[in-house]
């Protein structure tokens, strides 16, 4: 699911020109080492792709695909927190770099390079609900990232993010991946097995805009991901006891519910996402407002803290001191649509930064 | 492998008489609920026994098998905290009714008995390393423990408990585990092919002594079991950030060793478990007690403190602050032999509890 990026945003610029003497990239005003691995094969995909163009265009084209990069980056969250940070950056390079270039390459096509970048980079070159296509190519060539349904299918969706830690991870979630992929051995079955079947009933159920078997799929997904991180060797924890509050919290706020009107779900890090149909705003943000009144972000809704709400039995005093100690704030957010251009660029005319 | 009477024990003293009105269970001073089919079974096994025992004999033996019984047992470690305290009163509670009936019964076929009242009370009928058999058998009936090696096969085995939290837990062992089966897809690769696997590995590093592949099959089994705890519906969380501390630091001990001289585990519930041989006491509990000066436990060494410990780098302020902060006592112990009987009744022959 892409997130509006009025509340999750990397806004990124690109620029080459003759002046500049190599390739550089400045990301929330600190230089990147653009020397990896990852970021040489996405920059040496799409000039590749642009000197083909320069090569094949009926019409001249001035020549950049020779010319040393600029890039400038920032993001309106915190960096390597578990936030898909890696995977926003990569994508907004990607695209940044193809509108630079005036790429006419498919959305998904462009998806292909930012996978190089980060895996799930891919997803993030499209708006609305996205799937990232396992492929059968040995090379990879197919695995791709593609719409399921535009955000306008399902406009509904909400996403409340509980910020657990603004502490950067140990790992990586690229370098983690790898890990868990070649010693857990319960990985191979969730790969083999699970994902697939997961991934067909997860269509289903955003086609059909089922909240109860997205909300079932995502938070026995994100538990089976987890798993598989504690069964690499060395283990991988990605989820704290705080991530653990949230996930007994939206457990209670169902079960008072009776139904499931919230659905938690941990990327490579202890930071809950909390999905829920914007019917039920008052009902699943309400309580976690009242556990956590203080924090900040409940601000932007523009809303006064409901005091009628009632705190479920199922949630005790422990979940709440834990959910308090740990969460440093919260991001109110919806899915929405994918990369957008602005003309506000971070690089003028003659290279400088503002 | 069972771990020494002299620093983890349960204490046992059953008795019958005609002058018991109902059979009463007193655990640490408190009146326990023994009507659960858990004990009822095991209550109705033994008696059984004891039924066929008065009926067969050649010599008249009094009849005890009709009489009511009154169980006392005391703990010398915390209940419910995940300390195999179930196991380990399930256990007493089986051999002192089965010496109180003079049960002719093996060890192994009273494993069968105590399994019925908690899976894992059949293998602390036994002493040293053991092994609890699945079996083939649909009704369990060969689903029995049978001892690898005795404790003086390899008496070196030493074992530190970090009592990361006194609290009762959320979910008992017993029904934690039911769920997991019932539930977690990851749980039906772990019981089919890895713990099988595993098993033989293990058997095979117990009988050669070798500790360094002891130690990679305890914590790659330990963290494979708690995976799928995570991966139940709903999840089950047994380790806490002080669990996840405890096993940063055993990583770091062993990654300055530049060998494996120290092996984590956790069982149901946040205590680390840390084995080691007794060569290497110094060495490993050496680090924890410069990083856990102030909790009680250490004192029963009679050793003063080694000041000329250092911590090594992998152990981060971040690891030292939170195994401060969660862990509340230690306990140093050793593999040792099993049940044994004492002349020390906790009930007198007037039906009196002491």
């Amino acid at each position: 699911m892409t997130l509006s990026q009025s509340d999750l945003r990397t806004h990124t610029t690109a620029s080459c020109s003759t002046i500049y003497k190599n390739d550089t990239l400045t990301l929330n005003g600190e230089s990147q080492d653009i020397s990896t691995p990852r970021t040489q094969a996405c920059l040496r995909a799409l000039r590749s792709l642009r000197a083909n163009l320069e090569r094949t265009s009926p019409t001249a084209l001035p020549i950049l695909s020779t010319l040393s990069l600029k890039i400038v980056s920032n993001n309106n969250f915190p960096t390597a927190a578990g936030l898909a940070s890696s995977a926003a950056g990569f994508a907004a390079l990607v695209r940044a770099i193809a509108d630079l270039y005036i790429l006419p390459s498919s959305p998904e096509q462009l998806s292909l390079i930012a996978r190089q970048g980060s895996g799930s980079a891919c997803r993030s070159l499209l708006g609305g609900y996205v799937a990232w296509r396992m492929g059968s190519e040995v090379d990879g060539s197919d695995s791709i990232a593609e719409e399921i349904a535009p955000a306008n299918h399902w406009p509904e969706m909400r996403a409340l993010i509980l910020i657990a830690s603004k502490e950067k991870k140990d790992v990586s979630s690229t370098a983690g991946m790898q890990t868990t992929v070649s010693t857990s051995e319960l990985m191979t079955r969730r790969v083999k097995d699970l994902v697939p079947r997961r991934m067909k009933d997860m269509e289903m159920a955003i086609k059909e805009k089922d909240f109860e078997k997205f909300a079932e799929l995502t938070m026995k997904d994100s538990n089976c991901f987890h798993a598989c991180c504690l069964d690499t060797v060395p283990p991988i924890f990605y989820m704290n006891d705080t991530s653990r509050a949230a996930v007994r919290v939206v457990d209670a706020i169902n079960d008072h519910a009776q139904r499931k009107c919230a659905a938690y779900t941990f990327d490579a890090g202890p930071n809950a996402v909390v999905y829920y149909l914007e019917k039920d705003h008052n009902l699943v943000t309400g309580i976690f407002r009242k556990i956590l009144p203080n924090v900040t972000g409940w601000e932007k809704e523009g809303q006064t803290e409901n005091k009628s709400v009632t705190i479920p039995d199922g949630i005790t005093d422990a979940m709440t001191a834990q959910l308090q100690r740990g969460t440093s704030g919260v991001i109110l957010t919806k899915v929405d649509k994918g990369p957008t251009s602005t003309e506000n660029h971070l690089i003028d005319e003659m290279g400088n930064t503002s």
